[in-house]
């Protein structure tokens, strides 16, 4: 399943990095792990001494489906024999090291890592304590994640999902911000618009709320503009205009002419 | 504790975001959430009826220290309560949903956070199936976060990780995207449009616009989505009220009752 799951791979998880856990203490972690790796598109799995036995049926459990990864899993005795065959480690680390080395963002190392294409690794250490000095001195780079220095105890799955996080924004195009609409209607175009603003002017004006001429001017730009924002859909249009006609008719269930309750102010 | 943490903290989580979990199943998730949002300054959490009697011992537990944002956690018996006094809501969900509303990245909601100011929330729904339409309906926008569309199953935790990191970084990086508003308004808070939308829906069924019954549901979820896009301040609120009012009453010219002018349709 981890074959053909990788050949069917989508192009932006192509060349992912390695994740390396040296001396991973619980199997739920490396299962949680492999299911926020497989989140990111990230499949290559290596373990370094682990405390536990692997296979492990506590990590299978907490893959929560990211059982692929974990199949494909392999242990190593070293950190150095994991890292062999990479060209570009990256030693993940919460703790200040004295250490000559340049520390880097996961954002940077990811579009790092993107341009640098196959061959990366990022190092992450035990739960109890991180990476020891020897392991962060294979390194390239330090990774260091950016959060709250007043509480910054992050769970080892967790660096693992900002890390791979940043690299699977790195490859994608999306766009930050779009609109969703249904399948069967459409954004309105600006004449529809300006078809809904000029009839709730005119009933606007017929009622009285436009009666003060200098300020007209002020209140139907600041009108066109707060429907402006909404990014109204073709459908929406037409129902608001047969909101405005309902409300002025007072459609089918005509009632009595009543006075204004004066729990709406007027601007 | 709480209130100790909360006086110190530091500049940069000023303003932070509310994170609020409708009917949260296991405390131990509700545990990793608090950890996951003190490691990105995030101290306002909020509980919607969970499941499990609270407080919660295995919340404790899988807090890792995140004490602070357990002890200060508020439940609401409804979303509606639960988000009464915020102005701006994103409602955090992986799958496609059959509604116009704008779909944004946790970067981009990040940055839009940002230059907000206080009063935002974040919006997560139950482990097994996320948020209901009618919690989705309640939001200003949908906040979708972009990853392996392969395995898109992502651990509660994690997703609060990943929006309050953005939120974190966001914090010193410029904000390229801001809503921009007089300085004599504020956003209008959820009460007051609640308010806006109340009135509207008493004046549409005393004029017959919500006369089918099996479709009053549908309409009144899409008109009060229609108008949370808008981000309407408090003054455009009350402007709204008045129009609403002066249309149904004639205003100070009363006309004669006019019949539906028809260039109007109806849903």
């Amino acid at each position: 399943m981890a074959g053909s799951d990788r050949s069917q791979a989508p192009a932006a998880g192509a060349g992912a990095p390695a994740v390396i856990l040296v001396e991973p203490q619980l199997g739920e972690n490396i299962g949680m792990v492999a299911r926020a790796m497989l989140n990111c598109g990230l499949k290559d799995l290596r373990l370094v001494a682990p405390r536990e036995p692997w296979p492990n049926a506590k990590a299978v459990a907490a893959a929560s489906g990211a059982d692929p990864v974990l199949a494909a899993a392999r242990l190593y005795p070293t950190t150095a024999a994991a890292i062999a065959d990479l060209a570009r480690v990256y030693a993940t680390t919460a703790r200040e090291r004295d250490m000559t080395k340049p520390v880097v963002s996961p954002r940077a190392a990811a579009a790092a890592m993107r341009g640098f294409g196959a061959g990366c690794g990022l190092l992450f250490g035990k739960e109890s304590r991180g990476l020891d000095n020897d392991d962060i001195a294979l390194a390239d780079a330090i990774l260091a994640i950016p959060l709250n220095p007043g509480f910054s105890s992050l769970n080892l799955a967790m660096a693992v999902l900002l890390t791979g996080y940043e690299w699977w924004l790195a490859g994608s195009a999306a766009a930050d911000s779009v609109l969703r609409m249904p399948p069967e209607t459409r954004p309105a175009t600006k004449a529809e618009l300006a078809g809904l603003f000029e009839h709730l002017e005119a009933e606007l004006d017929a009622c009285g709320f436009l009666r003060v001429a200098h300020q007209r001017p002020t209140m139907v730009r600041n009108l066109r503009n707060l429907f402006g924002r909404a990014n109204m859909t073709e459908q929406e249009v037409r129902t608001f205009r047969g909101i405005i006609a309902c409300l002025v008719t007072g459609g089918p269930r005509r009632r009595p002419p009543a006075t204004t309750t004066g729990e709406a102010g007027q601007p």
